[in-house]
């Protein structure tokens, strides 16, 4: 079985044992004769897997027990409203980092339900830095403050949660369960699963349960955390395949040592791609500031743009795929999430390097 | 490998055929060398996947060329409050029909937007048919018209689709691809994938472009119709293999031969058990009026309750899943949606007669 590299951006690549676990039990799932993707959501041999997905979670990412974990369908982009439907309360207002094209998403669609402040951004600078906390701008009333840990398409990363005053609303769609988070920082973090998680089509939300009394009027009942929380996430048929996978991934997780093991083996990667883009010769280039350079997304660009769709198309030939750079900013964009192996990234870079040699 | 016959009222049974193509492409989906939920949803092997899955769709129910086919995250429930959130306008009221569990489901998530009339409703005589067409108060002024095509809970379900002078909006969750529908009569269908389509985590949305600009200005831009059919239903990452399987699923319909065919086998099915239950010298009990009686979900008492317990837990032993009745309404339930073989009711049929023989 030949196995493509692959660098998508998400959906993207999921370790082979989960898959092929999943393979190996598709037809009779813990001996019910179905598959998984046929039982009911209701069914106890349902139940057990739900249950055991959230306890791993909660194992994995330490997450205090005063907080919810809701597994939802919708995507990062439903959060964008469902955060301020749900936390405005009667604040009216709400702080944002703009720290990139997700971050702006997030915004944009906060505006439709309160004045949005910009507490920071680094726009003027193209997105290649978080901005230092002594230039924030932060407003004691604000509902919460919401910042993108991992900037998916700009390749920018915080180094650590920030601490502030207000409840503090983190998108880790791209970076949840590749590095360890400080869960009680937090009032609430989101992530799409497909990036470190599963594939498509689920939501993971680790809700402070203080925060589950201040939705807005207009919020329909399924998209309120309180009531989702209330019915363990079933308020109705959840996807439940997304779910079972997410729960292979934990599993897998663990056996790989646990979210420390996790992290060490991402900075590896993150550092060799970094290492072979910043030894280049300046052949490849990626402008983001090295404290905040991403260890789950690197963009880059060839210096001689001319060479680039070379390079896409000779590296897709070679079996390295995904690694179109998002519409918006063009170029080269290598996402190594967890289940992109080092053995991967090392192929990536001497192949890289082989491409720099000839073009060079 | 011994398959359960599986009767869950979703999520239920896929047609073997189409979890055996599944389970073939596991690991290499199109020589990409990878999972089809590993790629990319905007990669060209996924959008033309996406695209011919609506080809398929739009084929098989002949839908006409000015509807929109959205596929979308969320289920039904989701549905029921983005339907008045993008069709309101300022009409400020919506009529609905209120025939079973789902259809006041629908109302409730819908009061919060608008002024709710009740047009017609069984309820007095405990959902047991179609309010006839000549007790409907309809007003004029509606935004539109709400019914709920099949009750999967109460087993009611209409013969047609009813002739009204506002846009027509159906829930055709359970019955959606089981039974020819009149898409030019409605202004938008929708139906969660996991009772004859595929798997959970998909909901298929067929809309009249003419409806796309009333949404209220609470609607997230994610949840709003006309930002979806503008990107293809892809604002952002699809539930991408809940897509494909229900893509396979839509081949499989046209290789037996198309809905009329489905339609017939589902007939045959509902009338063996409906003449079991009819024909049981009242062990069984089906209290839906004739006319109105589902063909996707046949709900029965046992007329001695006492003998319920039993039938259930000997039913799962010899290997008919998921015939528990809904919590709300309790007895037992056979849900036979598409991929529910007419030899599966014939074997459920069989043990009816058997039980009843023996305790009858």
């Amino acid at each position: 079985m030949a196995r493509s590299h692959n660098f998508s951006a998400g959906p993207t690549a999921l370790p082979l044992e989960v898959l092929r676990q999943a393979h190996e039990e598709f037809f009779d799932f813990a001996g019910t004769g179905m598959s998984v993707m046929e039982i009911s959501h209701r069914s106890e041999v349902f139940m057990e897997l739900a249950y055991q997905a959230e306890q791993d979670l909660r194992a994995i990412l330490q997450v205090p027990s005063q907080y919810k974990v809701l597994f939802v369908q919708g995507g990062a982009s439903l959060q964008f409203a469902q955060v301020p439907m749900n936390l405005l309360g009667d604040k009216g207002t709400a702080d944002y980092l703009h720290t990139g094209l997700w971050s702006g998403k997030a915004i944009q669609a906060a505006q439709r339900y309160c004045d949005v402040r910009i507490a920071a951004s680094s726009k003027a600078s193209g997105f290649d830095r978080i901005p230092a906390v002594t230039d924030w701008n932060l407003n004691p009333n604000a509902a919460y403050l919401h910042y993108t840990e991992n900037e998916t398409v700009h390749g920018v990363q915080f180094a650590g949660a920030p601490c502030v005053s207000v409840p503090l609303i983190c998108d880790a769609c791209s970076s949840l369960l590749s590095k360890p988070i400080d869960v009680a920082k937090h009032g609430l973090i989101y992530a799409a699963a497909q990036k470190n998680m599963g594939p498509a089509g689920l939501t993971i939300v680790i809700i402070d349960a203080a925060l589950l009394d201040a939705a807005l009027e207009v919020t329909p009942d399924i998209l309120n955390y309180a009531h989702i929380a209330n019915a363990q996430s079933m308020l109705n048929t959840p996807a439940t395949f997304p779910w079972y996978l997410t729960g292979l991934t934990l599993k897998w997780i663990q056996r790989c040592g646990g979210i420390e093991k996790i992290h060490q083996t991402n900075q590896a990667k993150a550092e060799l791609l970094y290492r072979t883009i910043d030894y280049s010769g300046g052949f490849y280039r990626n402008s983001v500031q090295a404290p905040f350079r991403s260890i789950n997304n690197v963009p880059f660009v060839l210096a001689d743009t001319a060479f680039e769709k070379d390079f896409l198309r000779l590296a897709d030939q070679s079996g390295f795929k995904g690694l179109k750079g998002h519409a918006s900013v063009g170029g080269v964009r290598a996402s190594i999430y967890n289940a992109v192996t080092l053995l991967a990234v090392e192929a990536l870079t001497d192949f890289m390097k082989d491409f720099a040699r000839v073009h060079g």
